[in-house]
């Protein structure tokens, strides 16, 4: 009967902006025994990896306010996507040393039970470390492909925009793009993302901080498609460049998700003048279409290097907010891996 | 050779905001012979009906700005969808007595020869007015079919909200969606509109001026389906009020073609949250698929008194300008018909 500290990142407050220090709290008050506390039918995982995602935003509020992902409780623990391993198991399908993929709490340890979320144990492609499981290989990479392969309709010699386009999502997108024989416009905050924006194919690459985004936009449009991931002025700015029938694929808004400013905008009129079709998506929606695909075909080329990716890794449990604040900022350089245990 | 007055009806000037009187130019310097002038293969037409309808204010743009409809040029007639008699005619498929269905300028006579547009012969049916296919039989009529029969994806039991519903494509919408089993919210700018939204079946309709749009949406929603004519402040509650996977289809935006400001719109990013398609569409793009059917069934309809309609008839070219005003501010009561000559 051994109990040992089981360290938990906690949800303390809902922010009214950005998430501050006291939006978290770092929790050392529980215990566990890894050999006897019961399990009641479920597994006891032990967190290898943590992501940290542009969503998570939407996560801190009131809970009984509804949204697409559900609301993190004040005074439990964060959930987010994560791979942690299999100590001990009472679950069908899952044993000890099993690596698994699902949204996991944010603690050193915890039961598997009653979770209200899948899990799937990963067979990793030889030479991929998990981690990239969270990234172009998990619920980013999926979103992607996904989003691009269900409506971007695309065709040789058209133009598309990806804002975002250093971020897990922004990046796959590029590459998938020009897999399809599109000239691809990409933007970013830092000369350091718009390096790896060109590094992963993009022809025109631009630090939206820097350059003039309209500049950019009708210069090198107009739009045939339209990669969302800011929301906007940058949306307004890719309405008024965009080519008749365009398609706008909106996968997410993270320029909105710390302010309840409204934006102004000058174009939507243009929606229906220039038949733009707005796709709103959320990944889970085209999972039983495109999942099977998904993992059949990105971690191979994600392991042989054919599709590029790049990982910015936080050590320790205790920095999961500051790894969480990186990404609203957008301080991330690469797919942010919250690493809780190497092992 | 007897030479007369052919009266026009000219684009003057470019308005800043709303047309104003200098805008346009009636115009009586013209003669025309309608015996004896040449047709050089063409038509010669006498002017019956004009309609005025919300794009028209797309069209008072510079000559060299790029639209979804070719601009009025200065000095030039105006052109709109009309109603038109044969005269004289050296072109197959059009004999004198013919009644034709186009774009036709804003004069008493013209001839229609290299005249861009294309020209039908009406075969109207028993009971219903030539006026009527300028509005419910027409292009309004249309875009209300083919966008509802395209992009609705309407089931009985949901709720749509048609703004701007008591115009010709808004109210046959509500009667296409009260076909299909929803329950309709409509708005529109006076009581007595209102009234004509309840007259077609709308189960819940009000006067945006004097109601609150939020509130109403908030107790009668969530929306499955927008038809958005307006645009702006209403496109933004409507998505607030959204449902998961709903469909918007954005065919008008009359809120915002007479200002140059932008609209402060807060809820854009539930777009993607809600997975929100919003179709921008115009009926142009969709007449190959569903003409002949439209053909088919509204007419019929109309006639039998199954579809209701109303027109509002401004008699007289000289008040071309005054009809194009009225529907800009919405003080039409029913679809905008000029009548320039009775027979």
């Amino acid at each position: 009967m051994v109990r040992i500290t089981n360290t938990r990142f906690l949800f303390n407050e809902i922010p009214a902006g950005f998430p501050e220090d006291k939006t978290f709290k770092y929790d050392t008050s529980q215990t566990i025994d890894l050999e006897n506390d019961p399990l009641n039918g479920g597994v006891l995982l032990k967190v290898l990896l943590l992501s940290a995602d542009p969503y998570n935003r939407v996560q801190m509020r009131p809970a009984d306010v509804e949204g697409y992902s559900p609301p993190f409780i004040v005074g439990q623990p964060l959930f987010t996507y994560g791979v942690g391993k299999v100590i001990r198991s009472e679950k069908e399908g899952f044993k000890a040393g099993d690596i698994v993929y699902s949204i996991l709490y944010h603690a050193e340890y915890f039961v598997f039970n009653d979770h209200p979320f899948p899990m799937m144990v990963l067979k990793p492609e030889p030479g991929l470390h998990y981690s990239a499981y969270l990234g172009a290989g998990g619920m980013p990479g999926q979103t992607a492909y996904y989003g691009w392969k269900e409506y971007a309709n695309a065709k040789a010699g058209e133009t598309v925009f990806v804002s975002g386009g250093a971020g897990p999502v922004g990046s796959l997108v590029i590459q998938l793009a020009k897999q399809d024989g599109l000239k691809v416009i990409a933007s970013a905050g830092s000369n350091e993302k718009v390096q790896f924006l060109k590094d992963v194919g993009a022809d025109v690459a631009f630090n939206y901080k820097t350059e003039s985004t309209a500049d950019i936009l009708k210069k090198e449009g107009p739009l045939h498609v339209y990669w969302d991931n800011v929301g906007g002025t940058t949306l307004d700015l890719a309405i008024e460049n965009a080519a008749i029938h365009a398609r706008f694929i909106e996968c997410g808004a993270i320029s909105q998700y710390n302010s309840k400013d409204g934006v102004n905008m000058k174009n939507l009129d243009q929606i229906y003048a220039l038949r733009i079709i707005l796709y709103g998506f959320l990944f889970a929606d085209l999972a039983p279409k495109w999942e099977e695909d998904f993992y059949a075909v990105v971690p191979k080329k994600l392991a042989s290097g054919e599709f590029k990716y790049t990982e910015d890794m936080t050590r320790g449990l205790e920095n999961a907010g500051k790894a969480i604040l990186e990404v609203q900022v957008g301080k991330n350089k690469g797919k942010k891996v919250i690493v809780v245990a190497d092992n």
